[in-house]
């Protein structure tokens, strides 16, 4: 007799920098994914059969999740019900716990929900400090949690007029980086956000007299090509460095081509963060 | 001949979690102390004699430093020049660069400056989350940066009125954890502030969904005896949870033992920081 399986979406944070990223890696990669953390510890659901993260977005090396999510099918041995969400977040929550991974929450989910192909758009956020004029003036609370990028405070009005380009419906090829999936993927997105505001830092209220000032920009769109946020985040600092005008975001994106992107302009990972998934139900 | 000293008041900040406390360890002392790297990293300025941080003020094991301070004299070889303040800040960043610890600024000072015994105060904050039914709902960016007391949602306004107990000059006894020094110290301290404020964690404005609340604890005062802080904050996390009314702060208070204490009451040092080190001059 073959028990049923139960579907769940869950939601989870993490501190990207010591992953090489959110998805699985096989014993011979170098680094170990967050995925790889998230199934071993589901291994102490005792499931009839291995469960899977069906992760919904992908992360780079060094990234970090405000909030991601997955789906994960649970075959318990027959005559057993299937788990409360509870019982779920607590046992997996209690198997990471030496991990910054943390599952935030879990809802039962239909058999044909997907995790990445149900997800209506992805929020990211990326984090700039500005004011620093040597590395070292991070704050030791900030470091692996943003971007001070070099030459002192942004023009950001200028960024704020170069964003506006990069909002609706393009050809982001300029704005991808290569990898083995490109060649298969549209390079056409549709930008519903991308917004440039003044934020703060960790206790930053605290020492306001060092001049120190974070700013976020924040992108959604329903997904975004191979590290598409960090290309964008870097060319919107160059106009704010004036190593770019707010013209030449429309004339990159006209280009078409990932190689007319300048060369170094790509954001680090440690600014950037997954904010949130966003499905029709369940979250 | 023998080369003039120079004497420098450096501030300083690091991430505590991961050290013995600010103070110098020896080889047999499990842990090291921040002091060991400062002065690890000061040998690179390859002064005549060793270089000896005087730490202006104690912090434990797990305690952070939003900025501490130290005096520190460098001799150098015979017709040297005394470093400039800004050299002195670079060589120690860059010598520290691995570590979760980096000098603020630096400042020339009178070879009769102290920077234990010339700071005219100190102030200190407790960072507090609300809304955690369990440990696992602290953010991973939390993580050892704050206290959730167990049991919910504090009463802050009777927290408020117990902290008015605390503010001026009173016999501390009960608030002193007992060490080598408790008999050669005066237990009377005089409290400048003590503040219960809202606050907001890193990046809480993106999860405002999640009903967490971060609340700061501001204590100043000339010095403080050994864990008081900590025990204060437990003190008043004790009356926030109902497990003490307001006017038992005043009744331990008065008791002047440090055996009154609740057993247990004692707070986390992760949620502990040195705010600043008030000078006359000098930052």
């Amino acid at each position: 007799m073959v028990s049923p399986k139960t579907r769940y979406l869950v939601f989870f944070q993490y501190w990207g920098t010591k992953y090489s990223g959110v998805m699985q890696t096989s014993a011979e990669q170098s680094g170990v994914g967050v995925q790889n953390y998230l199934e071993k510890a589901a291994q102490n659901l005792k499931p009839v059969v291995p469960i899977k993260f069906h992760i919904s977005s992908r992360t780079d090396s060094g990234v970090h999740a405000l909030c991601n999510s997955a789906h994960l099918d649970i075959q318990r041995a027959p005559g057993k019900p299937a788990f409360q969400e509870r019982v779920l977040i607590g046992c997996l929550n209690h198997h990471l716990k030496p991990e910054p991974i943390r599952i935030l929450s879990a809802y039962r989910v239909t058999n044909n929900f997907h995790a990445r192909f149900s997800a209506l758009s992805r929020t990211y956020i990326y984090r700039l400090l500005m004011g620093c004029t040597h590395h070292s003036e991070i704050p030791v609370f900030e470091r692996d949690l943003c971007w001070a990028p070099p030459g002192g405070y942004l023009n950001v009005p200028a960024m704020q007029d170069a964003a506006q380009f990069l909002l609706g419906t393009h050809d982001f090829s300029t704005f991808c980086s290569l990898n083995s999936e490109t060649p298969f993927r549209s390079p056409v997105k549709t930008i519903l956000q991308a917004d440039i505001q003044p934020s703060s830092g960790f206790l930053s209220h605290h020492y306001e007299y060092r001049g120190l000032q974070f700013w976020e920009l924040k992108f959604k769109s329903r997904s975004f090509l191979y590290r598409q946020v960090r290309r964008m985040v870097g060319a919107l600092v160059a106009v704010g460095q004036g190593k770019l005008a707010p013209h030449h975001i429309k004339e990159l994106l006209e280009m078409k081509d990932a190689r007319a992107f300048p060369p170094f302009a790509m954001a680090p990972s440690s600014g950037l963060f997954l904010k949130s998934v966003e499905y029709n139900e369940a979250g």
